[in-house]
C-alpha cells in the first residue's frame, strides 16, 4: 500500500539521473532534428517556474516545443526509455505548480500547436490543438458566431491545454459549466508514447471507461493532451449587467439563495467582499459603494425580453435580502464598466502589495459561512485578506495580501491557508476549486479525500503511467 | 498486453469454482445472519437476466440483498477472499445486460437500500441509496418543490443505482445531460471491500482525479456504489408540448439543425420514423399524421412567455424546413395526450412482435445519415426496423420487429446491428449512447475505441479490481 503521509519535501520526490538525460537530449536531437529543443540556462530558467514562482520548483533539462502530436509522442516515448520525468506546460500561468519545472526534467511545452483544426458548425464543436490561448478560442469561434464557454479569469493569457488539464473554472461556471463540461472527446500521448483518441463529436457516448473525464483535471500526470474537440454553444445575446451591494456578508448570502432558490441561472454571480471593493474603488476610481460589506456581479445573457425578467427577479432576491444600492447597466458600455469591478480585482489587491491567491469551495449555501471563517483565520494570525469569487457555485478566492518584502509571507500563508483549508473541509467543501492540486496542494489533498481515495490515485496513477515519468509529484 | 480480440464466447469467460462458491456462503451466513440471501433454485433463476433475456446468462450461486453498505462491504471482501465474482444489480431493467447473472457468482441486488438519506434544499442536492426507482426520487424531491432531472423512458421501473451503473439517458438529456452530470459525490465499495466517498456537495471540486465520473458509467466493474449525492433544479413550470409532422427523414433533420443552430434548449427533443408513428396509433388511436415519414416532439420548460417564444421559434424551424403540419397542445392534459406518442412507441412495437431494442449515437448534426443507414441495414437482410429516439443528442434507437417464434430473429438481429454499428462509427458516433456496454456490446466497444483504448480500460480496471471478481466480463 502507497504511503499517504504529508510529504515533507516535495522537491526531494523527484531525482534525476544527470547522465541519463544528456543520453536523452542526443537521442531527441537524432530522432527530431528539427524540433525546437532550448537548453541555454537562461532559456530553461524562463520555464522554471508557472505562475507560483513561490514553490520550490526545478531547472528543467531542457525545454521542447513540439508542433505536431508525433513529436509529443516521440518525446515521451524517448524520456520513458530514459527514464527521464516530463512535465507538460501550456501558457504557464497556472496557480498550483502543475507546470512547474523538474530539476533534470523534460518540459514540453505546447505553446507551438496552437491552431484551431476545425469549427463544425453543423455539430457545435470545434477541434482545436492544446496550446491556444483560451482567449484566441473564444475570438475564433465567435467569428462563426459561436460560443465557446468556460472562462478563467485569466482567459486572455491561459491555454486551452492547462484548462483542460486543471479542469478551470471561471466566472461563467454558475451557468455553462467547467472545462469538463464542455468536452466531448480528446486526442492523449500515453506515458509510454502510444496516442490515444477518447469520445468524439457526440454528445452522449457510454462506451466504455470516462477516460475524457479521467484526462481532464490530471494535470499531465496521466497522458499529454495533444488535441481537444470541444463543445460550443450558438452565440447567446450580448449581457445585460447589475451590481447589488450589501450591509452584510450574510445578507449577501442570502441573496445568491434566493436568486439560486429562485430557479433563475444568471451567467455571472460574482461576490467581491469589503477589502475587495476598496482595493478596486482605490485602483479605478469605478464610484463603488465603499461602505458596503458586500458586493454581488450578477449577469444574464438570455435574449432580451428573459433577460430583462431574469434580472428583475434578481433585483427582487437583493432587495428582499436588504442591498442597499443596486445599479443597473443601461447599456454595453457601462456593462462593461461595471464587470471591470470583478475583473480587475487580483490586479487592484496587487497594487498593495504582494497577494497570494487561494482556490476554495463549499456547497453553495455555505458560502456566508466560508467567508466568516476565511476572516476569522486571517484575523487570528494578523494576516489581511480580501475575498472574491464565484459565490453562485460555492468557490471564493481568498487573498493575502502582504507589503513586499515582508519576511514572514510564506510562513503565515502557509498557516492561514491551511486553516481556510481545514474550515472549507469541515464545511464539506474542497481545498481547489478550479486551480488544481498541481505541487501546491497535495499534503492538502490528503486531509480532504482521505488515504483510501488516494490508494486509489496512486493505482489509476501507476497504471496509466507505471515508469512514473509524468509529471511526477504532481496532483499525488 | 492485454489481448483485444473481439470476444467469441462470453458466456466462457468466466468460470468459478463450486465448492468455493459452498465456502462463500457459509462465510456470508456467519459473518451476517440476519442478510436476506436467497438460494433457493427458484429465486435464482428469476436473477439470472435483466432486460436482455436473449443473452446467454448465467445462474447466480446466490442472491443477496443487503440494506447497509456495511453489508455490501462484507460480502465484497467475502467474495474476494473466496475469488467469487460479484454481480451488483438495480430494478434488473438494463438493456445490456450489465446486471445479466453469472453462473456461480454472487448476485447483489441492492433494492432494499431505497432510501433518500437527504434533500439538501440550500445546496439543491439529494443524498440517496442506489435501491430507489428514478421515479419514486423524482416524486421524493418534487414534493419539495425540486427536480431531478434524468429520464429514462423506464424512469418508472430502473433504480438509480442502475442509472449511475450505465450514466443513463433519457427525454430530457438534451437540456439537462445524461445522469452524470447530476451526479456531484458517491459512496462506493471496492473491489477489496474498503468504503471511499468521492466529491460531496459542492459543485466545482477539482481535488485530484475524476474517480466519480470513473465510477458512473462503470456498469458495476470498478465498484459497487453504495449512495450518491445528486444535483438537483428547483422545479420548472409545466412543459408546453407540440409535435411536428415531416414528410422525409431529411427535412426533419434540418428541423432539428434549426432548433439547435437557433440556440434554443427545448427540454425534448424527440423523433419518431415512419414505422414507429403508424404502429403508435394503429396501438393507441392518438390521431398522429400517418403519411408522415418524420415526427418530432418538442418541449419547453421555460416560464410562460419564454416558453411561448421557444416553441414559436420551434415552430418557424419547422415550419422552414417544410413541416406538413404542427400540433401544439392548448393545455397540460392535451400536452400529456402528445407526449404519448412518445412514451409509449416501445410498447406500440411490442405489440406488432419480438422486438429488440439498439442505441446508437453520432454528431447531433448527422441524424438523418444515420437513419439512412439503418433503414438501409434493416432493408439489405429484410428485416423490419422502427427508430425513434432522442434526436436532439444525436441518439436514436432502433427497433427491429420480428414475429414471435421467428427462428431467424437472433441471427438477423446480430447481422443488422453489426451494421448499423459500423455506419454510427463511421458517422463518427458511438456504439451506445445511454444503454451501455455490459455483456452485450463488447465486441463493439472494441470495433469503436481500437485496442490501445481497450488497454489503457484494461489497466484501470486492473488497478481498481485485481482479483478480477468485480462484475467481470463485463464492459471489457
Amino acid at each position: 500500500m502507497a504511503t499517504t503521509e504529508r510529504p515533507e519535501s516535495i522537491a526531494a520526490d523527484v531525482v534525476v539521473d544527470a547522465a541519463a538525460g544528456a543520453r536523452l537530449l542526443a537521442a531527441i536531437r537524432s530522432a527530431l532534428p528539427d524540433l525546437r529543443l532550448l537548453d541555454d540556462p537562461v532559456d530553461r530558467e524562463s520555464y522554471r517556474n508557472d505562475e507560483t514562482a513561490y514553490l520550490q520548483a526545478g531547472l528543467p533539462l531542457a525545454v521542447a516545443l513540439p508542433e505536431t502530436t508525433v513529436e509529443v509522442s516521440t518525446l515521451v516515448r524517448l524520456a520513458a526509455e530514459h527514464r527521464i520525468p516530463v512535465v507538460p506546460r501550456g501558457a504557464g500561468s497556472g496557480l498550483s505548480g502543475g507546470a512547474a519545472g523538474i530539476e533534470g526534467g523534460l518540459t514540453i511545452a505546447l505553446t507551438r500547436m496552437s491552431r484551431v483544426l476545425e469549427i463544425d458548425r453543423a455539430n457545435l464543436v470545434v477541434v482545436t490543438q492544446p496550446g491556444i490561448l483560451n482567449a484566441d478560442l473564444k475570438k475564433a469561434v465567435a467569428a462563426e458566431g459561436l460560443f465557446y464557454a468556460p472562462d478563467p479569469a485569466s482567459y486572455e493569457i491561459c491555454s486551452i491545454g492547462g484548462n483542460l488539464g486543471t479542469n478551470a473554472g471561471g466566472l461563467c461556471c454558475v451557468k455553462y459549466g467547467q472545462t469538463r463540461d464542455s468536452v466531448l472527446g480528446l486526442e492523449v500521448v500515453l506515458a509510454d508514447g502510444r496516442v490515444i483518441r477518447t469520445g468524439g463529436r457526440s454528445i452522449k457516448d457510454v462506451a466504455g471507461y470516462a477516460l475524457t473525464h479521467l484526462f481532464v483535471g490530471s494535470q499531465g500526470t496521466l497522458g499529454i493532451i495533444t488535441e481537444a474537440t470541444l463543445r460550443l454553444h450558438v452565440a447567446p445575446p450580448p449581457r445585460s449587467t447589475m451590481l447589488a451591494f450589501f450591509p452584510s456578508v450574510p445578507a449577501a448570502g442570502r441573496a445568491v439563495a434566493a436568486i439560486i432558490g429562485a430557479g433563475l441561472h444568471p451567467v455571472t454571480l460574482e461576490l467581491l467582499d469589503h477589502e475587495t471593493i476598496l482595493a478596486v474603488d482605490d485602483a479605478f476610481q469605478l464610484g463603488l459603494e465603499r461602505d458596503a460589506a458586500a458586493m454581488l456581479l450578477i449577469e444574464s445573457d438570455l435574449p432580451a425580453a428573459a433577460a430583462t425578467a431574469e434580472l428583475a427577479a434578481a433585483v427582487a432576491a437583493c432587495e428582499g435580502a436588504e442591498a442597499t444600492s443596486i445599479v443597473r447597466a443601461e447599456d454595453p458600455t457601462e456593462a462593461d464598466w461595471l464587470r471591470q469591478a470583478r475583473r480587475l480585482a487580483l490586479r487592484a489587491l496587487e497594487r498593495q502589495g504582494t497577494v497570494r491567491m487561494e482556490d476554495v469551495g463549499v456547497p453553495r449555501g455555505r458560502v456566508p459561512e466560508l467567508l466568516v471563517a476565511i476572516q476569522a483565520a486571517a484575523d487570528r494570525h494578523g494576516v489581511r485578506v480580501a475575498t472574491f469569487g464565484h459565490a453562485g457555485d460555492g468557490n471564493l478566492h481568498p487573498n493575502f495580501i502582504f507589503e513586499h518584502g515582508d519576511p514572514r509571507a510564506a510562513e503565515l500563508t502557509e498557516i492561514v491557508r491551511d486553516e481556510i483549508f481545514a474550515a472549507a473541509i469541515a464545511l464539506g467543501g474542497t481545498v481547489t476549486a478550479e486551480h488544481g492540486i498541481g505541487l501546491s496542494r497535495r499534503a492538502a489533498l490528503v486531509d480532504q479525500v482521505g488515504a483510501d481515495v488516494i490508494d486509489v490515485m496512486r493505482s489509476v496513477k501507476a497504471a496509466l503511467d507505471p515508469l512514473g515519468i509524468l509529471n511526477p509529484g504532481r496532483v499525488i
